[in-house]
């Protein structure tokens, strides 16, 4: 039977309680959610989910932070957004129901979506190389379930999810294996960043000496976390903007470079600031140029250079091979090489027992049904880098 | 006193002979060397060669590989080319005498010249991670010895070294850091590859499952070499001549590909032979074109391709970041990443044992004073991407 309900004010609070495995959720009313029609502005609307087939869960959204990524969508400069669809992959929320032949979760578990899903199963998870997991890849990036179709419909239109998630909606289906469980007490508003900016960030970031990060918005800030959790001698924090750097060095950055108070090119002063280069560096951005720069910053013979931001589509990365052939390295990582299943529910403990900072990284909650101003905050620089969360609860 | 002998006369054989610690080459005569005077020809005159000053020593140049390195400079393209100098960086030959506090090396000791030293002690040499020696960089690419000066006079004028070796030439001067002592024994027209090509592949080849190499010359085959020695279950050759893959696969290439054969991309063809991509794709041509197919023939997750060929200068790579985002590593090695003195001797003791082939790389023999012919040769195709030996005794 399809859900349809309005839940709103089924949860009395998100944040810190127990669900007794018991609990059960309604299943009447109306679905808000915001729909994606290839303009730059978010209809809220009300929307079919189908229950969950095979190896599905449907769940209920109760928080989702906003995504440059999904800003990059909304602007309709990804060719390869697929619309009508419903953003938004930065979620927590609560297991509503299941699908048949589902083994590992249960309705009222914690859970975040995982756009990288983690099969355990497929070359890629089995390789022990990397977390980017194949499974449902090709019907992911198609908009819809494996199974090649949609939970979603309104109006008789088949609606179209996005990166496997469509958080910004009061229930979504996944996979099973692309919904990592966590603790129930952990509160749904901060954790929620997990699903991909802090995560991507925190999970890149390498046991070494000497580290720049490229970008102090949500990801780069997680790397210095991370990079200090991890013993980094040296934190260098690069941004054009200056606001950034308190809460950087609160976070763990050494110290912190504006590259606009130099005339040299920003490679030039690191290496001449660190005696040679960086070990490691890390591109938090989505500039061709930054990470360009952020290679040419690491040290001769063993510097690696690591891209986590995203560029826009048809952008290239270009330098001189001799800065390879001498020693250095360029890889990337998505969602910080994390395997969300096995991994994301380590993390979250780690928020709970204060090691991992993610509160100072919100800095609005807005009801879904105002989800548009998100954006605005975003563009405006209000929010800039950090993360407005969208509180689908209307708490 | 300078060094200003005719020796071609003094020994009567190189190969496969022990010189006795107490032997003296003598002391009298004129020296022929190959100065390069920023024309596309060679000159062989008669220079005067300096002793030795304090840390370094004197070599008698025995034989001399011909590679595509001294070929470019030679071709006026490098930017970086200092003249007039004597060209050559693939020698073999025997310490001649000694400057002081050198405590390494003594007359009589069979020994390959280095462009990358290994001094032990600096910054990079103690990092354990490379191979790049720091401690007389500088100095190398001016042409001169790490006082600053040369060693090399013609007519009055200075002659710079080049690449810190200059092995066309009867006589040449290197820092005791820049030489590596091998076993008296070694053929040293076969050993005198292990200066540069040969290592340079084979040191580069990775312990790994899939491997797939650009380009079939002497860096291409020790690149398979290497491979086959680490137990690779798959290496693939690809070069756009035919003509390379019969010695290709006596080597150790389980298959060979010519791009000119498909209408798709090579990438998409390695991609779909392999079921993904490989694990370590090699470039070894120098093409940033190629450069980019090899990292794009990577298997997402984990791939990583090594460049290794030198691109003409000003030549740029580039790729998609996305490549590297989803697991790819895109890395490069100089010299094979072989550290000359520690490793050089036990890859002559692999040549010697009949486990590393060389014998095969050598297309021709000429004495110093057809020099100029061997780059004839080479841009002829006739010995393209293998190696023409210069033996600078006139045997």
């Amino acid at each position: 039977m399809p859900q349809e309900n309005k839940v709103g004010s089924m949860l009395s609070s998100y944040i810190g309680y127990h669900l007794p495995s018991s609990y059960s959720l309604g299943t009447q009313g109306a679905i808000k959610y915001a729909i994606y029609y290839s303009s730059e502005f978010l209809e809220v609307e009300t929307v079919t989910v189908d229950p969950p087939k095979e190896g599905e869960v449907r769940i209920k959204i109760l928080a989702s932070g906003v995504c440059h990524t999904d800003a990059y969508t909304l602007s309709g400069a990804d060719p390869e957004g697929i619309f009508p669809c419903i953003l938004g992959h930065e979620g927590c929320g609560l297991v509503e129901s299941i699908g048949p032949n589902v083994t590992t979760l249960c309705p009222g578990d914690l859970v975040i979506p995982l756009y990288i899903p983690e099969c355990r199963s497929c070359k890629f998870c089995s390789s022990g190389k990397t977390n980017l997991c194949s499974k449902v890849r090709t019907t992911q990036g198609q908009g819809v379930m494996p199974d090649g179709t949609t939970r979603f419909r309104c109006g008789g239109q088949d609606i179209y999810h996005f990166m496997g998630c469509s958080t910004f909606s009061e229930y979504t289906v996944l996979p099973e294996i692309a919904v990592a469980k966590i603790r129930n007490d952990a509160p749904v508003d901060k954790v929620c960043l997990l699903g991909c900016g802090v995560t991507t960030g925190y999970g890149a970031a390498i046991n070494t000496a000497k580290v720049a990060i490229f970008g102090l918005g949500g990801v780069g800030l997680s790397v210095i976390q991370g990079a200090k959790q991890r013993n980094a001698s040296r934190i260098i924090g690069i941004d054009i903007d200056p606001g950034k750097f308190t809460l950087a060095k609160q976070l763990g950055a050494t110290e912190c470079i504006n590259p606009k108070d130099h005339d040299r090119p920003i490679q030039q002063v690191l290496i001449d600031l660190t005696d040679g280069g960086l070990d490691y560096t890390f591109e938090c951005i989505g500039n061709v140029q930054t990470m360009r720069a952020a290679l040419e910053s690491c040290h001769k013979g063993w510097g690696t250079s690591v891209i986590i931001g995203v560029a826009p589509s048809g952008h290239e990365i270009s330098t001189r091979p001799f800065q390879l052939v001498t020693g250095r390295t360029w890889k990337g990582a998505a969602f910080g090489g994390v395997r969300g299943r096995t991994e994301l529910p380590g993390l979250v403990d780690l928020y709970m027992a204060g090691e991992l900072k993610i509160d100072e990284y919100v800095t609005h909650r807005l009801a879904l049904n105002d989800l548009n101003k998100a954006f605005d905050y975003m563009h405006s620089g209000e929010s800039y880098f950090r993360q407005p969360i969208a509180i689908l609860d209307n708490l």
